[in-house]
């Protein structure tokens, strides 16, 4: 593909590439046992923005690596990101029955499945980051276990649910999405560049700066769609925050301030690119989408 | 400690030590979001039997491995067991409510965050195992993924519910086994043996079919407490296999065949590990007492 490609083509190519790399990684439906096969397939294949995953292939450009070493880290980011999205959805958690405009997964193929499904695609991420090339094993698993675990996603989890209905401070929910949504993220950019020449520390603090900066960018415009998207334009249940009683940017800020909010980060983002040029267009392109998007 | 005491104070000592490396290891119950670190902690620390842990002491000394290197191992395998328990317990699993002889975890600290102490548990042990000092991460790694994944664990437990309620036939409640206990068995007891000098082919396979004989005796010995045991002896409720109607060893052969084949599974662990001589006398006393225990 030629590298200077709009960023729309790019994108879609990464996109489908990861989903390639998914759809042969993946137990086929048709392996035993059948129904948890088919689960873990109809959350992960065939949805979804592949955020992660580009973001892991953007940062695999700025340390000058071929798409194909990434390949792996972009695959198991979007592993950990479809297992969570599954016990998101479950009823014990936030109960929506609606994700990427397809029943949630335990609506089609009941709970018990959903929650097992969940399960094994966590196991099946580090089985696919453990099976990659990576340059070093000792240093990247661990990045991807921390953003998984109790210090990152599912610790924001754990404070999203301890937050419903209690207003919150911005500093605290600011808190809460840098660990549930921030803390992959940032793996995802920081896996990605390790697949190139070897980082230092300064630049590694550069991507950090980069990601917390979009993770959150992320979330506030997640939060505006939620009170002026549909369902339709979403793919998933619109409004449930303000449902929920949960507290959002919108809620704390207004939606004006949040979209402000949201191109302060988008700036803070790009600033932090600066020392890797043009390594980091797409990188740039990133920040510059998901504080447009309108879904 | 004298290297030829009995095996009660050997594995009290094993126990004893995979539970301060748990302890030490684990975040503290007071780190936000506490109510999280505080349901992991419930559910690892001060219970169970540490069986896999045991297994992976016990191999270590077959391939000459000081304890210390298995520390890692060991401490990873009863995350992963642990983990398991919480979600195999949960309301839309078997939906138990006592475990280890307390409430069980989503009973003490609600549905949703045992579900996600129970997630944030699994990425913790790739945590765990991916810091250990290992000496291959590439093929030690995939090993604990597999075997907590799809083709192993989960899968055995996707079977499980998929079989609730009909009559299997002998070899269908094997293949369940094999994944649902099975496979994390023998990841511990090969992940142990990694530890110490490096294995041949042929040695592996004896380990697994070591593995693979306990695996199966630990659970056809499972199913005959379960009709004969209480509550109390056992630590969680009992009786339940009858009452959701599950094929066990003793509802297909009765219990008299059952305790048989236990000791026929005995003899075939004890007969895999000949090779091995005296370095293998821990894991020759694990199944005997895996073979006649009580509880």
């Amino acid at each position: 593909m030629n590298p200077d490609v709009a960023f729309p083509i790019w994108s879609q190519d990464r996109a489908q590439r990861v989903g390639a790399v998914l759809e042969r990684c993946m137990p086929r439906g048709d392996e035993p046992p059948q129904s948890l096969h088919q689960a873990m397939r109809y959350a992960v294949l065939d949805g979804g923005k592949r955020v992660r995953a580009l973001l892991a292939y953007a940062a695999g450009e700025v340390s000058g690596s071929d798409p194909c070493i990434v390949d792996g880290p972009a695959a198991a980011v979007e592993l950990i990101h479809a297992y969570s999205l599954i016990h998101d959805d479950l009823p014990c958690m936030d109960d929506d029955a609606l994700r990427r405009g397809k029943p949630s997964c335990h609506v089609a193929f009941g709970e018990a499945t959903a929650l097992l499904a969940g399960d094994a695609l966590q196991a099946f991420a580090f089985e696919v980051l453990a099976g990659a090339n990576l340059r070093d094993p000792r240093a990247q698993l661990p990045l991807l276990a921390r953003a998984a675990g109790s210090r990152g996603m599912a610790g924001g989890q754990a404070l999203d649910l301890a937050n419903t209905g209690t207003m919150l401070r911005l500093s605290e929910l600011e808190t809460m999405h840098r660990l549930k949504t921030g803390a992959l993220i940032q793996a995802a950019v920081r896996l990605g560049a390790d697949c190139g020449r070897s980082m230092g520390a300064d630049d590694n603090d550069a991507l950090d700066r980069y990601a917390s900066a979009i993770g959150l960018a992320f979330q506030v415009v997640d939060d505006v769609l939620d009170v002026e998207g549909t369902a339709q334009s979403l793919g998933k249940t619109a409004g449930k925050d303000a449902a929920q009683r949960k507290s959002t940017y919108v809620s704390l800020l207004g939606p004006s301030a949040a979209r402000e909010r949201a191109q302060v980060l988008r700036e803070e983002a790009r600033a932090a690119l600066g020392r890797f040029g043009t390594a980091a267009r797409r990188l740039g392109e990133i920040a510059d989408w998901l504080t447009t998007r309108s879904h």
